[in-house]
């Protein structure tokens, strides 16, 4: 589709490619060196040229979407980004990983070990338990290991991703203490391509509002894998997602209450230098620098400030990534770099767009 | 200026009017049906027409910025709002006052009951102490009475404002216990009328921002006004500033760790219910509705919603106000209505502009 | 529903309240000091709160959306403003105008005096044929005395107003030229309420674009217009509106070749001063100043701009307004005024919201 | 800077690299395979670290701004790039091409073959006239063959690019006849970094506004262009541009009348597809698509539709492009691509960031 790169490039399918996570992942892949891009699927579009939905990549797959056909995935692809709803994961992931194939599934459909918790957030019957639990989760500078080993993946949500790689190295190091209060910010593209009033320009421009106050789905999502990838017995986090006008980014602000204390902003500092220092998506912004969702627009970073209130009893932790990126298409190709031994900075490294 | 309005309207000073709040202050006031704007003044602006500025206010103010002279206002005006800048309204308000007007100080300058808290945070010698601590504190929904009987007041600050209506039936009820945070957003014009690189339209527009963080100066005056108006000793406030590319509004999201738990959001909702069931500019939100700042543009309206986490174990407050309106020139109008003994609502009651 | 307001107040119906326009209504109406709005109606939304859709209006409005029932208006209202889509006017202004009521229709039903070029435009059968030719355009400034005699109107569109505003003069004098170029761009919310791709906001943020490019339905309702009110023979224009990423206004660049030249600056600007310097909602600005879109935000003014290109050949006129205040429910209100013997600005006269 | 890249690469210098368009060449030159960014000049900056002012550049320039110097460009680097001040480009071309480098100056210097016309327009003495008329106007798609054959080359205005591309094929074939109208509208950060109130968010945020009518700098360019490249002989131009409040992007709407007609949209279309249906950078919309800013962000691209008015007697050209690309950096990039024998697409490709 995009004219063969190098030899031996790896064939990628991409199912579910409508959407704005699909849309992403499409932008990334044409860049990335070895990964070329096969099938591009979506039902509701077959037939549709991909440049009609999005003139920007309209140049670079000059194609229609076409059809799922496990047959055709099965003999023209070696790896697949599933971009499907949450509740198609699991309808894809299974056939596709018994052909063979390498997943990363963006849906939510394995980020949870217990399929009664999964039922409780997204009212949905699982239909593939056996995998439950066996496909680990897709944050790498927090998993990376057992990614690396595996061929299947669950790619973590974005508001989760931001809050976790905000809270893993206090919580690791043990200086957290008591309830973690989660307060996220999103652009408008988070909430994908569906029209609704809430995301019309004329409600949403010029606005800011909360929603699902402490009852969004990324909450236990964030609890759960603090319990998985560090052992935490019953975190507690409490979280407020809120929309702001703009189209992408993320910004988390994350209040934790410090086990002892007082702690200085420099001994903090140290100990996320510690964690995260040689990470390459990663970026610690120095004393009195804070981060901007601007600043890592269209890229893979995570831009990370850390500072203690004045009595040095309340860490707080503030995190920037774009959704479409980092909380999403960006990461999955993260992981896909890891499956396939790949650098896993591969294809994902460049200037973002600042103005 | 307007033309007389009733007869017997009370003759009004702006002074300080260039900058947004107040050019705010003249649009309300244009409408108020028993203020008359007589002076306008702006240093930096004599001369200049108030339409060359704001072509808005144009139409309504054929008329240029004068310099101070407190001989003219001794003699045309009998009211003064001060829109000047923190360090100015101790310089206006004591020859003000002993001239017998009634002064509300939209500065920080009497916020303060005590001389090196000020100069702590303001960094300025203050040299008005004669009157710190003597002049009430204008957030009438918290302190009524005190204002009522003053022709003096220290309106409050715009983030001040959205976080003490959000805290106090929670502090007053006695629910409150522990560290409380305040996640304050606001819109860009709350960084006022300078020109900065943070409030320059390709850095702040489709971004997102953090900024002073857990340092930023009303998080002492929200400290202090807990204890000062209710009485609570060491009251900590860990509070997180941001820019959202919008231009008006502030939304807060508070968190308050609830004293005894769990309490359920209904019982909540009847304590703030009782606190403000009455009051003319608070709109409390019913269950699963919470605040937008677009829902208060342009009025002197606090929507606030209440909700808890799964656990019952911790209060969240989300209130929302327009920062120019409620947070500025709108509560000072209020304020000045309560002193000139006129219904609180006065001029301030229509709808807001919502899309 | 607003408390009574003067003793015998002028009662409204505002038939199509839910979206845009008709929130726009209310809002203006709430503040009109003789109009007081006894009905409010929407088939889609019967038996929902008007503040669940507009929560700005929701203290103002504290009622439910009702069916639409002839017999109730009968007996309720004095006054009908038509707030539904194209094509539904033609239901209601027969039997509201036989019922003995005045009747301003925002939908573009009677703005065409012939049945085939509106059935042309907006592709429906017109059955209301007997007023066609009858209704007067609801253009004040230049259609003054047709309106006063008159209790129907047909208000105009938003381009409409825009443009005829800025070409009235020009054609009047008679300085006017050859075809007329209209370049328009205008708010999201001018695409109204109902959901669609281009008004979802990751699509439109950030975006400018163009659409119906020399096709708009508003195209032939300019040149209608030159024709009827000025008698102008087959007047040409080429309009091409655009949607820019804010939520009002309308800004329109009109291009006007010159029948004589050269004519300078000054010598336009008398033809307009002539024509508008004494009209209430006009604003001419001076040499050097051109129309912002913010400057009339929320108000029922139109600012306007003249200039010529450098050899004198070419008359640019510029024009701002807000699409939904001077563009519809604002000069739907003036309207009524003049159907009413009410002064024309009567409650429309206040300072816009400018940042 | 950027680690070595391909064996010899070639070594560039940006000189003024701390403004919009200086930022955006270091983004697009360090993904280009041969260019090798190895010094990075500004004045009012040095010493400071790139990331400091464009934090998602810190990571890939973790290098400070040095001041110019003459001996170390020499040295150091093969190509430079001017991102100077109107007025500099002058200052700096000269030694520069004397000691052999080749020079793409993005400042105005260069444009205009004749010193009294620059010195009209840009009220500069021109201090390097023995350059004037010798330096190609780097319009590749217009101008490709004197490019290649220069090591020299005056960047265009962004308004003029995207005019200019619009205009070409219609004065090519000879269809367009009489004064040509150019509506421009422009993202904000075309006004640059430089603070102005025009540019501060609160006044440019949600706002439309003309600026400059029929008087910008770049409606001169236009025409000089037209008469140049094609020789025209008294192009008239009459241009307006805008303000959108958007970060990036210009679309333009120009009005061309035709000479003999009426033509069909057929007709022209074929027109510029034979002009443009070869064009690596130019996308032809089909029947009924109209170019959109968003579509080109961050691309060299320019989106072009042609319609035609309902009689056929007027051509209208839109044009996207984003200014700071294809009207500033990547149209730089493209040029020193040719100077350096590179195919012009040469680290140009690649999809924008759609939402």
């Amino acid at each position: 589709m995009q004219g063969t790169k190098n030899e031996g490039s790896i064939r990628v399918a991409v199912i579910g490619a409508s959407g704005y996570t699909g849309a992403e992942l499409l932008r990334i892949l044409w860049e990335h060196p070895f990964f070329e891009v096969k099938i591009v699927t979506a039902m509701r579009y077959k037939g549709e040229l991909v440049g009609n939905l999005y003139p920007s990549l309209g140049k670079y797959y000059p194609t229609e979407y076409s059809p799922y056909e496990l047959d055709l995935v099965e003999e023209e692809a070696d790896v697949v980004f599933l971009g499907v709803p949450h509740g198609e994961g699991m309808k894809y992931l299974p056939e596709l990983a018994s052909a063979g194939k390498k997943v990363v599934d963006l849906s939510a459909d394995f980020r949870f070990a217990d399929e009664q918790v999964y039922e409780g957030i997204y009212g949905k019957q699982h239909t593939a338990t056996e995998y439950l639990g066996k496909i680990p989760y897709g944050l790498a500078e927090l998993n990376r290991e057992r990614i690396k080993k595996s061929s299947l993946v669950a790619n973590p949500g974005c508001y989760a991703t931001a809050a976790l790689i905000g809270l893993f190295p206090a919580f690791e190091s043990g200086i957290a203490g008591g309830a973690v209060m989660v307060d996220a910010k999103s652009g408008i593209s988070g909430a994908g391509r569906e029209l609704t009033l809430n995301t019309h320009f004329p409600q949403a421009a010029d606005n800011f509002s909360a929603y699902a106050v402490a009852r969004h789905r990324h909450q236990p999502e964030i609890e759960c894998e603090l319990g998985l990838l560090l052992g935490i017995p019953n975190p507690k986090v409490v979280m407020v997602p809120h929309l702001s006008p703009m189209n992408r980014g993320i910004l988390c602000t994350t209040y934790v209450p410090l086990k002892e204390y007082p702690l200085t902003r420099g001994e903090i500092a140290e100990l996320y230098e510690k964690a995260y220092g040689k990470e390459n998506f990663i970026v610690l912004l120095g004393e009195g620098r804070y981060p901007e969702t601007k600043s890592v627009q269209g890229t893979n970073d995570c831009h990370l400030a850390v500072e203690v209130s004045e009595d040095g009893e309340m860490l707080i932790v503030i995190t920037a990534i774009d959704n479409l990126v980092k909380g999403a298409a960006g990461q999955a190709v993260q992981n896909m770099n890891l499956f396939c031994g790949l650098p896993e900075q591969t294809g994902l490294e460049r200037p973002g767009l600042f103005r």
